[in-house]
C-alpha cells in the first residue's frame, strides 16, 4: 500500500478507535509495509492532528509499545463552539411557557451533540475514566458522544426499572427544584464494583438529579471522577448541592415579559 | 499544505461531515492549493474508501459542483458484523426472568451502536431521508448513530410530555404485547410538515410501538420512508402489525429451562 493510501486508512482507523492502544505490528500487516514507513506515517498524522486541534497520537516504546489516538480539542475550538452555542440559545423564539428554553433542536443535531461530547472528553481526558453514566432521557445522546471519544461504555440510570434489564438497585432522592421524592434505578449487572465514572447530563439547576446519581453510584462503590452538564441554570432559592462540575453554558436569566434570554459560557475550569 | 497533510485533513473532514455537499473551492482555500491537486486527493480518498468498504465520494460537476461523502458499508462487512452480534446475543448468561434478553451492555457500547447505525444508514442511503424518529428511551442511541451517518437530525417521541419541549401532539395506541393503552407525544415544533423520516427502535415484537409512532407521524404529514429495528422477536400469538421493515437480528426462541437462545440474522432486505 502506498503512503497516500496508508494515510487515509490510518486516519480513518484512529478516528474510529480513540484511546485504543495498538501495536505498530498491527499496522505493518494491515498495510503490508515496514515499521519505519508506518512510523513516518504516524509522525505526519500526529503533526496534522495537532495543527488542526484534533488531538494527538500518543506513542509508547519498548516491548508492547504502540500508539493510541487521544482526541483533545484545542481550547480555542471549544471556546468558539461554546460562544456560538450561546448565541443560538439566546434566540427569544426559544422561550417556552414557564420560562423554560426549547433546546431539543440543538440536542437533536448529531453534529452538535458530537462536538459537545468532544469538549467534555477533552476536559476529562486525563482522568482515567472507565464508563460514562447518565440518567434517562435527555442526557443519553450527550453521554454516548462523550463515551465515544473516551472509548468507554455508557450506563443509563432510569426512573423506573425495566424488565429487560434484570434485577436493579434503586434509591429515592429529593429533586431540588420540585421538592418531590423521585426514584432512580441502575441494573445490578450494569456496573462492576470500583469503576471510575463521569456523570453527564443535559441540565442542572439545584443539582438534585446529579446528587441522586452520585448516591446511587455509591451503592456500586463507583468513583465519580467528573461531572459534566450541558446547561446550568442559576437557582437563587437553592444552594447548589453539587460543587465540582463542568458546564458548557449557563442560563443567567430568562425575562418572559421582555423576551430576553441571557446565556453565558459555563463553568469550564 | 503538502499532499500527505491534505489527505489527513480531508479524510477527517469527510468522516465528520457525511452527505454534506462541499464545493471544491472550499478545500482549495482550506489547504492553500490548486483545484487539480484537490481533485487528485479526492481520487485517492475515494479509491481507499471503496476498497475498505467505507463508502464513496460522490462528485458532481458544473457550476455548483463539488463532492460529498456517502458512507456505505460493504455488504460483507454488515453480514460479518451481524453474525458476530448473533453469537454475542446467544450467550445463555443473557437470559432474564420472563424470557427477556439482557442487551444493555451491547447497546451501551458506543462502537457497537455506531456500527449498527452504519448498517441502517447504508440500507437507507438512497431514500432521501430528512430526519430520524425514535421513541424514548432505548432507541435513542441507535437513532443518533443512524442520523450521524445520514447527516440529519433526530426527533424523539416520548411517553409523557415534557415542560421543556413546549406544546405537543399526542396519540393513544394499543401496545401489541401487553394489550395496554399507551400514550406517545411529539413536540409540535420538532417536525415540519411533509418531512421524510425513518423510524429507528431497539426492539419489535408485535409492532405496536412502531404503529404508534407511524400514526403520530401521520399527524405531522410526515412520510415514513423506512423502519429499522435492532432486534425483532417472533410473536406466535399476534399477527405483526408492521409489514415493511429492516431488522438486524431476530430472536427466534428463548428456552428458559434448557437455557438455549436461538438468534439469527434479521430481515435485511
Amino acid at each position: 500500500m502506498k503512503r497516500s493510501n496508508r494515510l487515509v486508512v490510518l486516519t480513518n482507523f484512529f478516528l474510529e478507535n480513540p484511546r485504543k492502544h495498538i501495536q505498530l505490528s498491527y499496522f505493518v500487516s494491515l498495510c503490508s509495509t515496514t515499521k519505519s514507513s508506518i512510523s513516518e506515517d504516524l509522525d505526519i498524522i500526529h503533526a496534522v492532528f495537532e495543527s488542526q486541534g484534533l488531538g494527538l497520537l500518543h506513542r509508547t516504546t519498548g516491548a508492547g509499545g504502540g500508539v493510541s489516538y487521544i482526541p483533545e480539542n484545542a481550547e480555542e475550538h471549544s471556546d468558539q463552539f461554546i460562544r456560538a452555542l450561546c448565541d443560538k440559545l439566546a434566540d427569544p423564539e426559544r422561550i417556552l411557557p414557564g420560562g423554560y428554553l426549547y433546546m431539543s433542536d440543538l440536542l437533536g443535531d448529531p453534529k452538535t451533540v458530537r462536538e459537545i461530547g468532544r469538549v467534555f472528553a477533552s476536559k476529562f481526558a486525563k482522568l482515567d475514566i472507565d464508563a460514562v453514566v447518565t440518567v434517562a432521557t435527555k442526557g443519553i445522546p450527550l453521554a454516548y458522544a462523550v463515551a465515544s471519544f473516551l472509548g468507554v461504555p455508557v450506563i443509563i440510570a432510569r426512573r423506573d426499572p425495566k424488565v429487560t434489564e434484570g434485577s436493579s438497585v434503586s434509591i429515592n432522592y429529593v429533586s431540588g427544584s420540585s421538592r418531590k421524592i423521585q426514584t432512580m434505578v441502575l441494573p445490578k449487572r450494569s456496573l462492576k464494583e470500583g469503576t471510575n465514572v463521569c456523570i453527564i447530563d443535559d441540565f442542572m439547576k439545584a443539582g438534585g438529579t446529579i446528587t441522586g446519581i452520585t448516591n446511587l453510584l455509591a451503592e456500586f462503590n463507583a468513583e465519580v471522577k467528573a461531572i459534566g452538564v450541558f446547561a446550568e441554570a442559576d437557582d437563587d432559592d437553592e444552594e447548589r448541592k453539587v460543587e465540582s462540575y463542568t458546564s458548557l453554558v449557563k442560563i443567567s436569566s430568562v425575562d418572559l415579559n421582555r423576551k430576553i434570554i441571557e446565556i453565558v459560557p459555563g463553568n469550564l475550569n
